[in-house]
């Protein structure tokens, strides 16, 4: 039995349409639910959101905003054993590979509930002190932010259903911004259904929250000048979207996460036997099999001194032996399925494409999947590649493989790590491993410009780190160049987006009742 | 005589090329120099800047380069008669006028000399404090704004042939990031002289700071994914480069302002012989005819309530009366001339085409030129247009005449006014005048969601005010949709586009070393 995914806007949920698109279980490939083609009425839709729900959420305060995420948060707390069932079902991941979408999701959330319920009563937000423009003091420049005017549109990637809607909807819904969400057809299963207990919660205001499933046609012409647009994809998708006169031609926000190369470089000092050494290694196995690699901040490129590179493709392969792939329904399973046949046939062709420059150290494909049939099943193993000379390798630095797939690289010095980590051309991510606090905050530093996020481990955080590849709502989530150049997240941060920064210039007695009902944005 | 413009790109002038452009005196038709057409090794000339002048600059502190800064303040005011000359004769401005380019420019570059020498030895900026992010309090999350590796490609207005420069290049040098300036043709002249004046000072290192005249082709074809480009221009050349494939495939940051069409409110309670109603008055006046209303930031659009329409529209024709235009070479002219004759008919098609909807108030066109002669010269004479009931209007919602014009149009209530207001869908700025603190509070906030910058004029700061349309260093200057969603200035923040974001997190004691070696970016 499937279920057709209806399409939610203007306050109502659209009638089912001609079936145009099929969602399928990736270890079964049974049929789970369906869509439409493209959305109707989208233009009506999108007025609806502006004329009602920014109004409506406008007219609230950042407190009442926050508290309304809380409430959302409680809903999926509500519902979580059917998003475990969908995640399951449709993303094929194990239960602890579900629970970084859904419960991340969750967490972020009630992350912004939290640091929203501190901005209390203002409607607006105060952005520094105000400079003092006279001599005699009395005429100055206050910055505030403003919310949008418009529609906050997210396209979201198929990876992250639940995560990267609610990453995305709890700024804009704190910021008093109305969203509508266009999930990737694939998984869009679970991201419908929590949308779909939201609403019937009847927790936001009417035009606050919307849905479109199946195609993406027609959106991008709906958006005008104060709307907002974020996307998370492939970079051809990007520049399409980024190529269209909502953006060229009326000035529309475009936030773009895109592909990313990311690094992880194993310290000098780092020696076999030392904690950061086995820190290293752990955190390259994580990050290969969690989500089975199916993460835009996993590590690619795994940068490790060459004295080291035997050691460290020893104690990896290792690792990567005992884990077992399969059908996640089976409990011996620790790594479940790629979201689809045609992301598997993409990652074989990846880490066939990169053989012709690396060598194979460790090859899962060897062992058997547990309960699924290789010829059916998204079940990609694990594969390790390696490359000692990092000098003869282009394609490492350009080809990211959607998977459980990393490439050792060799390198001659420090200096010579951070040339390779900005042969990326602009990732999400850098983690750096080392014994030595002064060398991971000089390092941390180069790396900085073409990396949104580095990621420092020393050994006395080696339990309490949260993650090379995990996305914290306190940091800012994004990169520059190939990454897309763009920004989420990072506490109050991801306010900026759905807000316009202005110069109020006044006297002081009209900035003061200005500031009288506003909060601070800066952290 | 003429000169010919010369490009400066890796370290040196370039020979001249086939004549391509003439720049002529706008008020005398006599050719004044003349440029080149492409540039020729523009790749090599923005390698030079990556590898030489991003990694000279970059080696210095920001105090280092502050004082860079004062330097180059230094070499402006010591030839700043030769810039007069050359404003006059290739702008046809005034003294007064010459002086809000010229002087404009030589104030922002102080401005940042002295807010950058305050970062002192820092070469990495803190934003915020660190967040915490484990239970122990030791795994923290601080973010950092690092100089990015690339080079900043000006494209600029003709209007603005210094400030348009320098309130660029101040933040830019400042973070350490190498200039290249394509001034507009018709005026590169001056823009030129200050360039050559300041590579003869040997100030700068070797790559810091390039100049291409004449053509800009090719100029987008050599960015890479670290430069940033910020042009200043039509909604057309915008969208333009906003689809190359620099920014839509490599994500090279582009800060974009377009057209605007400025309002400027008087207040309900602004009635005439109040304070505020003469403020008002004079400020509108000021803003038709300063540098010939060739400003971005000049007012289009002067929203008052229908009751005070009459007495407005006397006030200001009165004043407008005094105005004389001609030669700006003669001592009894107060307004000179439009940049080009190209302009001249623009200006007067487009007030043309406003008359299809809008009476004459004031048509200074009636009035005898001074000293030149009208079948040669581009002088514009000031014209008050006026539409009583500004529901019946579209035009002048829509259309930037871009000389000494503005339209006076009736509104009903505050909300009505607001409305209008943001009909200009996105401007730099409104200003509002009022007698009343807690009511321009209020609409402030109101117009901060369309406008960058929002100036509120009480009777308290008429003298010390610094004007609806002069662009302060300490406050941003741009404006969401038609106005390009830019951002440019609002003092510290305008490193922000020369610098990326970046969370480095780890252990308080890897952060503790790099927070010594930085400065707070918040202001």
């Amino acid at each position: 039995m499937s279920i057709y995914l209806r399409n939610y806007l203007s306050n109502s949920w659209q009638s089912e349409a001609h079936v145009a698109n099929t969602l399928t279980d990736p270890v079964t490939g049974e049929t789970l639910a369906t869509t439409g083609g493209a959305a109707e009425n989208l233009d009506a839709g999108f007025a609806f959101a502006r004329s009602h729900g920014s109004t409506a959420l406008q007219a609230m305060t950042y407190g009442q905003r926050a508290a309304m995420l809380g409430d959302i948060h409680k809903v999926l707390q509500a519902n979580r054993d059917a998003y475990y069932e969908i995640a399951l079902a449709n993303s094929g991941t194990t239960k602890a590979d579900s629970a970084v979408d859904i419960e991340g999701g969750a967490y972020t959330l009630g992350y912004y509930a939290k640091i929203g319920a501190a901005l209390g009563d203002a409607k607006t937000l105060l952005d520094g002190s105000a400079a003092v423009m006279s001599k005699d003091q009395l005429f100055q420049s206050q910055h505030i932010l403003a919310p949008i005017r418009g529609v906050a549109l997210f396209i979201n990637a198929f990876n992250f259903p639940s995560w990267g809607l609610w990453e995305k909807a709890a700024p804009a819904l704190l910021s008093g911004v109305p969203v509508v969400i266009k999930p990737a057809t694939v998984t869009a299963w679970l991201t419908h259904r929590m949308v779909a207990d939201v609403i019937a919660a009847g927790i936001l205001p009417a035009g606050a929250l919307s849905i479109v499933c199946g195609s993406s046609a027609g959106l991008l012409d709906a958006l005008q000048p104060f709307d907002v647009v974020s996307f998370t994809g492939s970079a051809d998708t990007a520049a399409t979207i980024r190529s269209h006169a909502a953006i060229t031609r009326h000035s529309v926000r475009a936030n773009i996460e895109a592909d990313s190369l990311n690094a992880s470089i194993l310290g000098e000092d780092a020696a076999p036997g030392t904690p950061a050494f086995d820190l290293y290694a752990t955190e390259l196995v994580r990050e290969m099999t969690t989500k089975s690699g199916q993460r835009c901040t996993a590590i690619r490129r795994a940068l490790v001194p060459e004295k080291y590179f035997d050691a460290i493709a020893e104690a990896v392969s290792a690792k990567l032996a005992s884990v077992s792939v399969g059908n996640p329904r089976n409990a011996e399973v620790r790594m479940g399925s790629l979201v689809s046949r045609e992301q598997f046939d993409h990652v074989q062709a990846g880490i066939a494409k990169l053989k012709s420059e690396a060598s194979v150290l460790y090859d899962g494909s060897k062992q058997a999947l547990i309960d699924a049939d290789p010829a059916i099943a998204a079940c990609a193993s694990p594969v390790l590649l390696g490359i000692r000379n990092a000098d003869t390798a282009s394609l490492v630095h350009d080809h990211e493989i959607f998977g459980p797939a990393s490439t050792l690289l060799g390198y001659r010095d420090a200096a010579h790590a951070v040339s390779l980590a900005h042969r990326g051309m602009g990732s999400l991510v850098a983690s750096v491993f080392s014994n030595d606090h002064g060398w991971l905050a000089q390092i941390g530093q180069q790396l900085a410009a073409s990396h949104g996020r580095v990621h420092l481990v020393s050994p006395d955080v080696g339990k309490t780190q949260t993650g090379h590849g995990n996305v914290m709502p306190a940091s800012i989530h994004g990169g520059p160049g190939r990454a897309g150049g763009g920004e989420e997240l990072g506490g109050l941060r991801a306010l900026g987006f759905y807000h316009r920064r202005s110069a109020l210039q006044g006297s002081s007695a009209t900035l003061s009742a200005l500031a009288s009902v506003a909060a601070n944005w800066n952290t």
